[in-house]
């Protein structure tokens, strides 16, 4: 290293970064002789041109992409020994362009409404969908009409304000809204991206696929999804398939579906091996990205995962809220949500469905950012001290 | 597609994603000819892997990476019209994996603090940096301090805090709290990670590496880069001098660095001329991501930006938020202090010291979910309905 300031040179392993004399800052020097061999331009493509064999668009506008996808495939460091698992790996969905998985479906819908001549794109969210759908909108330069619970505070829609679409608060059953904004669509040439649309789960099996590139198409034995409105786990177990069916992979994992308990009509459904789900009455979980009452794609989940040897199980505020610390101590922070997928593990490990053997894929679907306020719910240490006594306070808590 | 209820089949082109007859959800099947052609699994780098030849670590512990960098480089759609200019890109910074740039300087620090034997790490931050720090020490399984002043508020405070970091807020001026923890750190064997050093720059050439692949070599006329403690503008003109040496690029792009005008040391130094900075006494700027009073690396940045006919330029808070909903119409949600590099832009556009021909990279630093709070400060438009009204009110909004 050399000094910016005088030139002066140190040795590498130096902790000081700044010059003994000048104390301007120290700059690393390079070996003139290195030479970079140009690599793959890997940065270019988006999940549609990169998985173009399973896609059916007509045309597609790569100009409205925000380069959605391709998350990093994380494997655990310490979790998979907390949990007593041989093999963790942790599929970070809160680095999408909006920070949530929802990016890859808006992406895919947006493609179809532009396909099939829609001028208008909408959709119905209380959270990370509503602002996947108004970003992508703006981009376009598209009217977009976000429907919203007529109860969502201010806090919560700014995030999607940013992006000025069009955005109603709308009073009346979130399960009737659904339908409705379907039906009006249907009327006006708006296309709703809704969370369980053909062209949504679309976007979701870039997930499966891009897992199988990830794991060099060995298959983990469980995908374990975090699912509210079940278009994305339908969406992922689909992927898988088509994979399947192109012998590009010879086994389909198990998927997994988490709910919340204060909000679970699919696991409901599922223990009582019922054809249908109820709509829940009373809902009350701890992050309402992970609480619809009456999802739109629990029959058909229902199906695929009695069909495919999947299991549907639930996890407690309390332990989404542990979960939240455990993928911390891998370097992620999730929304709680999104930290259901852990939770899950820890409890199928505890009850022993899931075996010390396997290889578990959890997904994180979004960002913990996207609900700071939770954090209150956490009993975390914080120190003070007067800079004159700082070295005495960090000798101190480094030893205890 | 067909019903997932009921088989039906319906034509790709319909916009009603639901079956008429049962009301389940429609699914999209691909023909079976397709195959998929297994492509490069480019997923699985690291920075300091793929541009190994640039980096002088004697180990690399691979498994301490987040998958930070790689980010996507968006052209503009609509804001290069607006701003009148050729040809604009974004350098989205908000997808690594704590949602700013900080994440490149710390992955390539903590190999380094490794490398050279530390068992401890820190940092001495008001935001970003300390939860980038927070995270990699976590995953590292190290114990991690960090120093925050005395009056950031607990909001501020629980997204550092998630990660379980030795959290210590000190009374004192920011500026000997800097100097001091360097000091400390030497004498403990504590690696302070702060915002300029050396292994950080080194972090941070990486944005101008990948810069110069996404564009295919074809350097930019500007570089447009949000600058408080001016390590990351260092780092990104080393990075694109490391590539000019080897040959690997023709020209040198022109570095303009931005401050807010509230807290702006370095332009100072640069309009009067000066060859030192000279602290900001009363500092107030929208965002104290972007508002270092004391820039360690100012002095620094100015000889460089001198030497290699760069430019320092200032813009107010209220441009900073306008540059906010400029970058929301390319559908990306940044902070203000990362908004400041289109917002010059535009100043420098109106001042005709960037040309119509121009081709300009604007660099953004951090995701607006960082900083929700100052969305109260922009206004934005907000309907309601009633159920039944809500085809009305959609029938109205879209002419209006």
């Amino acid at each position: 290293m050399i000094c910016t300031g005088c030139q002066k040179e140190y040795p590498l392993e130096r902790i000081f970064p700044r010059c003994d004399d000048c104390l301007e800052p120290l700059e690393v020097k390079i070996g003139s002789s290195k030479v970079f061999i140009k690599d793959q331009v890997y940065f270019s493509k988006n999940i549609v041109n990169h998985y173009h064999s399973f896609y059916s668009f007509t045309e597609i506008n790569e100009s409205l992409s925000l380069k959605e996808g391709f998350t990093p495939l994380i494997k655990s460091n310490s979790l998979s020994q907390l949990l007593g698992l041989d093999s963790l790996y942790i599929k970070n969905e809160t680095v999408n362009p909006t920070w949530s998985f929802k990016d890859r479906g808006t992406f895919t819908a947006l493609q179809h409404a532009l396909n099939i001549g829609c001028s208008f794109i909408g959709t119905l969210s209380s959270g990370n969908m509503a602002v996947s759908v108004a970003a992508y909108g703006a981009r376009a330069g598209i009217k977009t009409i976000i429907l919203v619970s007529s109860d969502l505070p201010q806090e919560k829609l700014n995030p999607i304000l940013i992006y000025e679409p069009i955005l109603i608060k709308v009073e009346g059953d979130y399960g009737q809204i659904y339908y409705e904004s379907l039906k009006i669509g249907r009327e006006l040439g708006i296309y709703f991206l809704n969370s369980d649309i053909p062209f949504r789960v679309e976007g979701s099996k870039s997930i499966a696929f891009e897992l199988c590139e990830q794991l060099n198409y060995s298959v983990p034995d469980y995908v374990i999804i975090p699912t509210s409105s079940g278009g994305n786990a339908r969406g992922i177990l689909k992927g898988f398939l088509e994979f399947y069916e192109q012998n590009l992979i010879t086994k389909l994992p198990k998927i997994i579906a988490v709910q919340l308990e204060g909000c679970a009509p699919i696991y409901q459904a599922w223990i009582h091996k019922k054809d249908r789900i109820s709509a829940v009455d009373n809902p009350h979980a701890i992050d309402n990205a992970i609480a619809n009452p009456f999802p739109p794609s629990g029959n058909e989940l229902l199906r695929k995962l009695r069909e495919y040897d999947g299991l549907v199980t639930i996890v407690s505020d309390q332990e989404a809220l542990q979960g939240q610390l455990m993928l911390a101590k891998e370097g992620i922070f999730s929304q709680p949500a999104a930290a259901v997928s852990v939770a899950a593990i820890q409890k199928l490990r505890r009850e022993r469905v899931i075996s010390e053997k396997s290889c578990c894929v959890a997904l994180v679907t979004g960002s913990g950012l996207k609900y700071g306020g939770i954090l209150e719910r956490h009993k975390f240490h914080l120190f003070t001290s007067q800079l004159e006594d700082l070295q005495k306070t960090i000798i101190s808590k480094l030893s205890s």
